[in-house]
């Protein structure tokens, strides 16, 4: 039986942090990751290995380098139980690892509806799988009638990423929900990116359910609940994601409100020898700690830094998940960050909004150009920052970060208008109309004239 | 005479600013600015009408449009006194304006140093002024050898944008310290940037400083205190500006250490009625409080904000200047915040340093791909960020201001570590690579290492 003070389970993007961050803060400590895929995609890069990237193969994570890189052990092999009195673990090819830690980053599996016809060929999924991302890729060649099912950005970045693919393909969307991203974006921004879809000819189908799916061996049709019938010959959902439990169920782990492993604030499971992070895990809302579904791989990676930082000594706190989002839709960056308006006020704040837009260069005719909007919401009677949402330039990439500080930080409207930021004539807008600060600025000129 | 609840003097970033804050936070009072220019230059856009930008004409602040929209009432005119006990100020043209409060924005002037030869014809600084900026790029169409003294931001830029214009030209920067923008950055990241300069046939002479300048009217050559002498047809002073204090020293308002006009917390001059911002104002530094030579448009509009919103009732309080610098060189971008290692070392501080660098989309194949370094600076035993420095990609304009925040939040590097980001394929390293977390996990493990 092999021996580790350490043993990570699972080869994504929260395993490899959680092993490389425990590595950083226990330099003398035996570290090994055991993974049961031998290629791992970049969970992010997938929707683009359909279009821009071309290729699952070119969408890996380089896993092994990250690893001996850091001098940590692996093992391709899929744990099949924990045995928790003795510490420890059993593999799929029989071998054994006592642990004195072991950290679970057993993911997620994409959600697949249970709606009659789900069995049909070409019904997809988005699968963090190579193989099974190949074959879809190689049947999206054939087919002349896309329908992907979510609007979220999963579905909104596949479908313009088919459109690149295949400029003449059928391609639509159906979303139960009003606008498309609603969950993310207050209703301009959606609209805005509802206008990008449209104008690479994507059908877009909201306020829709589907109620089956309909063909002989093959999808043929998507029968919606409005009635309508979309001619199909592929489906793709992207509708979310559900944890991965079944090794933490089975070890007896506390499971969570959102069925996934419970963790307490130091990332620790119902066992304390055991921790978990990223979408396996149980999260909280950073606003109100109410249980989260939220699962982004900038949050695992998040909580992989705690899980690792805090085996063998409590050091860091997880507070909760802001929700920190970003996508590129008709060139434009779409970024947000915390709380719409609607979940804001859903939630029972009194807020203000304030707006910014100008162009990121100063002066204008400054190479690059490009427009950006800021809105900021702001809890109205101390001023705190709740949420933001940025759209234009693709410096909103970063720009969204200096948003999550701000709320992680809890700024008030007149921290953000007054906090010193750089301005410069090729990279932002000028420190006059710098859209971040002057979104600050109006919304207390809201509040006065409210 | 007219009356004004507010009279605003000065018609750049800081009393742009000043006035539209005033008129955000006092919907009701009656505000004017007074400017004597008729044009005004974006100050950090100078440098590019050199080059990309083509004219200075095409490099205006849009004041008289800004102050409309905000209705804001405005004069071109020149301020030539300030009677306190009255609260009037007069101007060139003969008029009086009764003022309730005043806000100071006079700027500042360029440097010229007291050398011999500094009257010679084709020496210039960079003055805020459209006619005078233009004289000089007429000259420098005809000349062969042009000198640059001072290699700050200004300098490089202004070297690099006569570059783009006049391919053939020899351009020499002279500087007094060991290397170009040493006052901003760690010695690698001038190393860069000195590289940058010199793969564009740009001469650096470092560690040397201007005894005079030679020649019959015209300037010819600039002789170094080295006995070096080179060749300068055209000479641009770009080592910094000093405060336009005339106005308020006539007026016996208090002056401070760096001869600027002090001021206190709230922007406050001696005279509580009488506000003083931007370039003209005094500052101390955010870290120890010690007066700061520093002078940006994005402090200057900083304060402003502060100024105009303090007018009638005290908000916002100045904990003194960070420091937020960028620029682009070789089509990198340069960019900094806080203090840099040598600089916390010099103020006392025991310091930690971490660093990260990765291409900043995920997969590396995605569209725009460059590299993106982050180098931070910690007090080793809080681990509270003091500074921070990245080159690379155009996004770090914006991510800088990331680091300013953290600065500004006094954040610890666990903190860094572990704030919530957001990543994208098209827009950001991996959430693994994520350069400004890992920066800050590096620094921590340096730590262990110590």
């Amino acid at each position: 039986m092999k021996e580790y003070d350490v043993v990570v389970i699972g080869g994504s993007a929260a395993g490899i942090t959680a092993a490389i961050t425990a590595r950083k803060h226990y330099p003398n400590k035996s570290i090994v990751l055991i993974r049961k895929e031998n290629l791992v995609p970049i969970p992010c890069g997938i929707p683009y290995t359909f279009g821009i990237v071309g290729s699952p193969m070119k969408n890996l994570i380089p896993v092994d380098n990250l690893l001996s890189n850091n001098k940590v052990e692996y093992a391709v092999d899929e744990v099949t139980g924990i045995n928790r009195s003795e510490h420890v673990i059993s593999t799929q090819s029989g071998e054994m690892f006592k642990y004195g830690k072991l950290i679970l980053a057993t993911g997620s599996n994409p959600i697949i509806p249970l709606i009659p016809g789900r069995e049909k060929k070409n019904v997809f999924a988005i699968n963090k799988d190579v193989p099974y991302l190949q074959n879809l890729i190689e049947k999206l060649e054939k087919i002349n009638d896309l329908c992907i099912v979510g609007c979220g950005f999963i579905g909104v970045e596949i479908a313009e990423e088919c459109r690149r693919r295949r400029p003449g393909l059928n391609i639509s969307i159906v979303e139960m929900l009003s606008h498309c991203l609603q969950l993310v974006y207050d209703e301009e921004f959606c609209i805005n990116a509802e206008k990008v879809l449209k104008e690479q000819n994507i059908n877009l189908l909201l306020d829709e359910k589907v109620d089956a799916l309909l063909g002989e061996e093959t999808v043929e049709k998507v029968k919606l609940s409005s009635g309508k019938e979309i001619k199909a010959d592929m489906v793709i959902m992207g509708i979310g994601a559900v944890a991965n439990i079944r090794l933490a169920e089975t070890a007896g782990l506390e499971i969570g409100p959102t069925k996934a492993i419970q963790v307490n604030r130091y990332m620790q499971t119902s066992d304390d020898d055991i921790f978990a992070c990223g979408d396996c895990a149980e999260k909280v809302s950073f606003f109100d700690g109410k249980p989260s579904g939220l699962k982004l791989a900038s949050i695992a990676t998040m909580e992989a830094r705690m899980a690792g930082a805090n085996l063998f000594s409590i050091r860091r706190v997880n507070m909760g998940v802001i929700g920190v989002f970003s996508t590129v839709l008709g060139g434009s960056a779409f970024a947000a960050a915390g709380l719409t308006k609607a979940q804001a006020e859903a939630k029972g704040y009194s807020v203000i909004v304030g707006e910014s837009e100008a162009v990121n260069r100063h002066p204008g005719c400054m190479p690059g150009a490009a427009n950006l909007k800021v809105r900021l919401i702001f809890e109205a009677g101390s001023g705190v920052i709740l949420g933001g949402q940025v759209t234009g330039a693709t410096s909103s990439g970063e720009l969204i970060n200096v948003v999550s500080a701000c709320i992680n930080q809890r700024m008030t409207a007149d921290d953000i208008a007054t906090f010193q930021t750089g301005t410069h004539p090729a990279l932002t807008a000028s420190p006059i109309a710098y859209q971040l600060v002057n979104a600050a600025e109006n919304a207390i000129g809201n509040m006065y004239m409210k």
